[in-house]
């Protein structure tokens, strides 16, 4: 584990744990089953980003209610249902070094399961009576599934532009980062400003973290990633290091790029001719780059807020969403 | 179709008409993938009775806004979502005549347009800008998802008893067409007297619906009903008919009807069979008078309403709801 990320999560300790029992107390499974699914997705090692982006924000608006940390699962929940759904979408196999859900248990249920976490958002959305809550999270929900949608329909698509994939992590990954960090201004009732704030520090960290995320496939090892590596090539996703790539190669390497994208049983050597491509065409370094540009755009949206510890682990955790290995 | 049908298919012409413009217009697909299976599911001869119930309760509380007609979109909706992600649980292959959605497309693309369609449930509710109507579809979600899931936890199970099977249809039906009823009489901003007489309308309705539905397996042939003779019992859903025969029938012939339900592939022969021993054993008879029970009883909680055209399409509703052939 890097420094800074340890620094993090020693800053917010207390926090983490309380997500920990809020997710437990709130999520009334009613049956034995659904509470092993759920467990097994909700409580296998997520890092909690969402959650904790809720509550810091809240923090940072001088929040003094009690309700944040009950809102604060309703983005985790949430981010745990598209994950039961696009696993099965993408037959994934493995999600933080352990088997998915749908290996274990049949898909139809996992389905059931990931509609029952999604119900769950929405019931405690309502039971806050902020309609401006319940607002966010249905604009989450639309754009998640869209975003799904939206992805699905690009796999293998070797010539999918810069444009339309950050279309999808606009719609997949920052949405739910913003909400995460807008509803706590709103239940803070703070100023439209430091809404604003809060709203495009989420989005662009969101941004960021998708794109390192979508780096991690090509740049670490399947141990440190806690899934296959290559998976996201096997899965069919298309993302910014192979965008890149692709337009900056000369077309006989395009060419054997393409073959290896579109072929969805690419061996390890395949694999890596594919990743000295990615480095050789700049694709790796751009990514970096886009990253690290929303990273800083996050951190700028900051600059309403006054110094502050609370406002020192924000602009952490944005450094973090870049450096981290896994 | 029989003549009640007839009379109030023709008294709700121009409500209907308006159902179906609204959703086409509230769906915003964004892709043509989505609005096919969307169109396939949603346009297909539903009966478009939970809308329906939303506009003539809406009526019924002398409601004069235009919110209704966008806000029936919602139970219609649920309803869709609900179908794709049950008829994939169920492993069902037709439904009103026609292919179900997942054998036509991916499961996994079903399961995304359904997610949308939940979605766009929510977003229509959070625009209204109730709270109490987000309430409801908080309510509904959750039921239904948990409904589903005991549905899936209690196949072949020839042990389920009457109160597990309620269970079951009241959270997968009746809390729907409850939530339909309700909601009207919340925008109309009705008293609370009006607003429980037509929640319990809907509640008894949906039981007594989904009882005559159940019936229809064991009481109707396949062209009739629009999907395989037996498909309830083929995917594992043992209901109301069967529960109170197999507690009728002598311990030999309780055996028997046992094999029967628990043999996935059972031939046409014992299908006859087991009918015969649902009406010796006046497993349809009762569930009959069951059904008639909770009409009657959703027809009585409509007393504290003046008589009117309205009301007695919603009492025509209910006979209906018995009478109907498919």
């Amino acid at each position: 584990m890097n420094k800074r990320k340890q620094e993090i999560l020693d800053a917010v300790k207390d926090d983490l744990e309380a997500i920990e029992k809020a997710l437990q107390d709130h999520l009334h499974p009613h049956f034995e089953l659904v509470s092993q699914i759920a467990n097994h997705i909700l409580f296998s090692g997520g890092k909690r980003l969402r959650p904790l982006l809720t509550i810091l924000s809240a923090r940072l608006c001088r929040y003094e209610g009690t309700l944040v940390t009950t809102l604060s699962c309703v983005f985790e929940y949430l981010h745990a249902a598209t994950l039961l759904h696009d696993d099965i979408v993408d037959a994934a196999t493995l999600r933080r070094g352990k088997p998915v859900a749908h290996l274990t248990w049949e898909n139809s249920t996992v389905v059931l399961v990931g509609d029952f976490l999604l119900a769950r958002s929405v019931s405690i959305a309502a039971q806050t009576g902020l309609p401006a809550i319940v607002e966010i999270i249905a604009y989450i929900t639309e754009n998640m599934s869209q975003g799904e949608i939206r992805q699905m329909l690009n796999k293998n698509r070797s010539d999918l532009t810069e444009a339309e994939y950050l279309d999808v992590i606009r719609s997949k990954t920052a949405v739910l980062f913003q909400g995460a960090c807008r509803a706590s201004a709103l239940i803070a009732q703070s100023s439209s400003e430091e809404e604003t704030a809060l709203a495009n520090y989420g989005y662009n960290l969101g941004l960021a973290f998708q794109m390192a995320d979508d780096l991690l496939d090509y740049t670490t090892d399947s141990v440190a990633l806690g899934k296959e590596v290559g998976a996201d090539l096997k899965e069919g996703k298309v993302t910014l290091p192979v965008i890149y790539a692709l337009k900056k190669a000369e077309p006989e390497i395009r060419q054997q790029m393409e073959a290896i994208i579109i072929n969805k049983d690419f061996n390890s050597e395949d694999f890596e001719t594919l990743r000295l491509f990615l480095k050789k065409y700049q694709g790796i370094e751009y990514t970096k780059k886009q990253a690290a540009q929303y990273a800083a755009e996050a951190k700028d949206a900051l600059a309403v807020f006054e110094p502050s510890l609370t406002k020192q682990i924000l602009l952490d955790v944005a450094d973090y969403a870049l450096s981290r290995k896994s």
